[in-house]
């Protein structure tokens, strides 16, 4: 087992092991004086994992209940949060009570986001199902739903009391789910890690697959490195959003649906590279993408996509900030006006 | 002007003058960077303050957007909350401006919840015009919203940037809330400050107006030391709700409508200190209170009341505390099972 300890207000560790969903039960029951633990989950990961993740807890003297949503990106609103809500009303679920984010960053968000809120705060564990949930968003204490207006518009930052990671989970991920979260696990090799990134150029979607027990490690540790020294988002931890200023505006130029949040990651750290760094650099990371199948541009142009990207809460006036990795392993943040950002991209 | 600082994570202060409304904007320009504020209020306060405050604001050069919603313990609830989200980004409301909570514990809890987690967490200042607000909601960081099933069951704690208390403000209060605010202020009184309960003995809800400069600040900073000894609610800040565990019983009751938030905290510490206090504790509290215009007891029985005292967030698995003050000034916490609870009231 691989065990990442995370130094924020509220100190966690993330448990990183095959098989630790059969035995989380017995990982969770010293850290709550809990009774009752309140799965939430989606139709898709109920399926595969729920009765599993029942088993272990009610073997470790915790009663379980259990809220299932459809899957989605769709279900990440106020409309399911008042479900969950109502749910955690009508099993009398207290603030020493547990829940459990059985699922994807979608399960993980929404459920974060009820611990932080119902009663002004309760403990939650992090199962993490999916590649990305695993070395993105189980971390670092983001929690949110997504508005009519845009998405993660709403949230809070809450730790979990642990957060339980089973790369034996991503067997049963479609390959479009894997090739996702590969997109955030190249960025953490272009962010941080040279070394983590030429592993990565000799390796594909498959053999990728053994390499887990050490990959998803080290990429759950350079997010740690970063939250840790910027626990509520002011500055450094902007490097994490390194190609995702492009990737939020082809998402919303496509309207989340074409590209996955890590093919719009992957497409973004591209296109961002092909304008701020070597030619040398910007063919090694296209190399890198496609192995993962990921895409390396997008049909929609820079003219259409620049204008989309001051609309995010990174934007802080009428500034806005992106990130450039020179070199590879080392990423730079940049501040500079809307129009400078335009002049950048668009000649 | 007397300022009372409150030392949490976030530090800040609670200035109460009269006449600071008025004069808002030169109070709240040195603490923020915002461009625009949000001013968040009811249909009541708007007409009374809305534009004072607007007008101060736009003086100190910040541009100022309005939001204004029913008034009533109705309006807490998620469909004003998503309401208030909407109206932020149709303004384009960034993370570094900053919403201005006006008006009464209603306005103060929604827009400090809203302040908590749009965009994940926002600047926002208090400005209560209730005295009810004053002493007690605007201070300690707790906001939230109502659900279906029972009062402030989501939320967060959320401290603002600065509490602006005015007292002239509370001129315009019908009588009915003025004597909810001093079922609170008699209650700092009994758990901390027997001076200010022999004070008020002698005053009666017309006399006390002119003493509040004095009462108030003395009321905050009461429930600051509190506070700051407990921020996240998880042991002292319990003897705040002196007379709470009945009056939320009262309250559940009789459906939050026969009596106001503060005739339950007078006739629920009335009735504790009925079974726990002396017998010439017990008269001299109800005589204090009817001076106030609030009930010492109300007509539904200990047998149907004591079984609603359960329910509520300070239950901890079957245990529940309750407060007594033993004597005048001093309260104390006890822990004890539901039947004994109910063993000591049912006779």
């Amino acid at each position: 087992m691989k065990t990442i300890s995370v130094h924020t207000q509220n100190p966690y560790d993330v448990l990183v092991e095959r098989g630790i969903l059969q035995k989380c039960g017995e990982y969770i029951r010293p850290l709550t004086k809990a009774g009752k633990c309140a799965i939430i989950t989606d139709d898709n990961v109920n399926a595969l994992y729920a009765d599993t993740v029942t088993a272990s807890l009610e073997e470790n003297g915790f009663s379980v209940v259990k809220f299932v949503f459809p899957h989605g990106e769709g279900s990440k609103n106020a409309q399911v949060l008042l479900e969950i809500y109502a749910f955690l009303c009508e099993n009398e679920i207290t603030r020493s009570d547990c829940l459990i984010a059985l699922g994807g960053g979608v399960v993980g968000d929404i459920t974060g986001f009820a611990a932080a809120t119902f009663l002004r705060g309760m403990q939650y564990v992090q199962i993490p199902t999916t590649l990305l949930a695993q070395v993105d968003s189980s971390v670092g204490g983001k929690t949110a739903i997504d508005l009519p207006q845009g998405k993660n518009l709403v949230g809070a930052f809450k730790q979990p009391i642990v957060v339980l990671c089973d790369p034996d989970a991503l067997s049963t991920l479609p390959e479009v789910f894997l090739a996702d979260g590969m997109g955030e696990v190249i960025k953490y090799g272009m962010i941080r890690d040279a070394q983590l990134f030429d592993k990565l150029c000799g390796l594909d979607l498959c053999t990728v697959q053994t390499e887990f027990d050490e990959i998803i490690p080290a990429c759950i540790a350079i997010k740690r490195d970063v939250v840790e020294n910027d626990p509520f988002d002011h500055g450094e931890r902007m490097i994490l959003n390194f190609g995702h200023t492009l990737a939020h505006a082809i998402e919303t130029y496509y309207h989340y649906e074409t590209y996955t949040h890590g093919s719009a990651v992957a497409a973004g750290m591209c296109m961002m590279t092909e304008q701020t760094g070597t030619q040398e650099q910007y063919e090694k990371l296209c190399a890198c993408c496609e192995a993962y199948k990921l895409p390396t541009s997008v049909e929609a142009s820079l003219e259409e996509l620049v204008p989309l990207c001051g609309g995010d809460k990174k934007r802080a006036g009428d500034k806005l900030r992106y990130v450039v990795c020179e070199p590879v392993g080392n990423a730079v943040i940049r501040t500079v006006t809307l129009q400078e950002f335009h002049d950048l991209f668009v000649k």
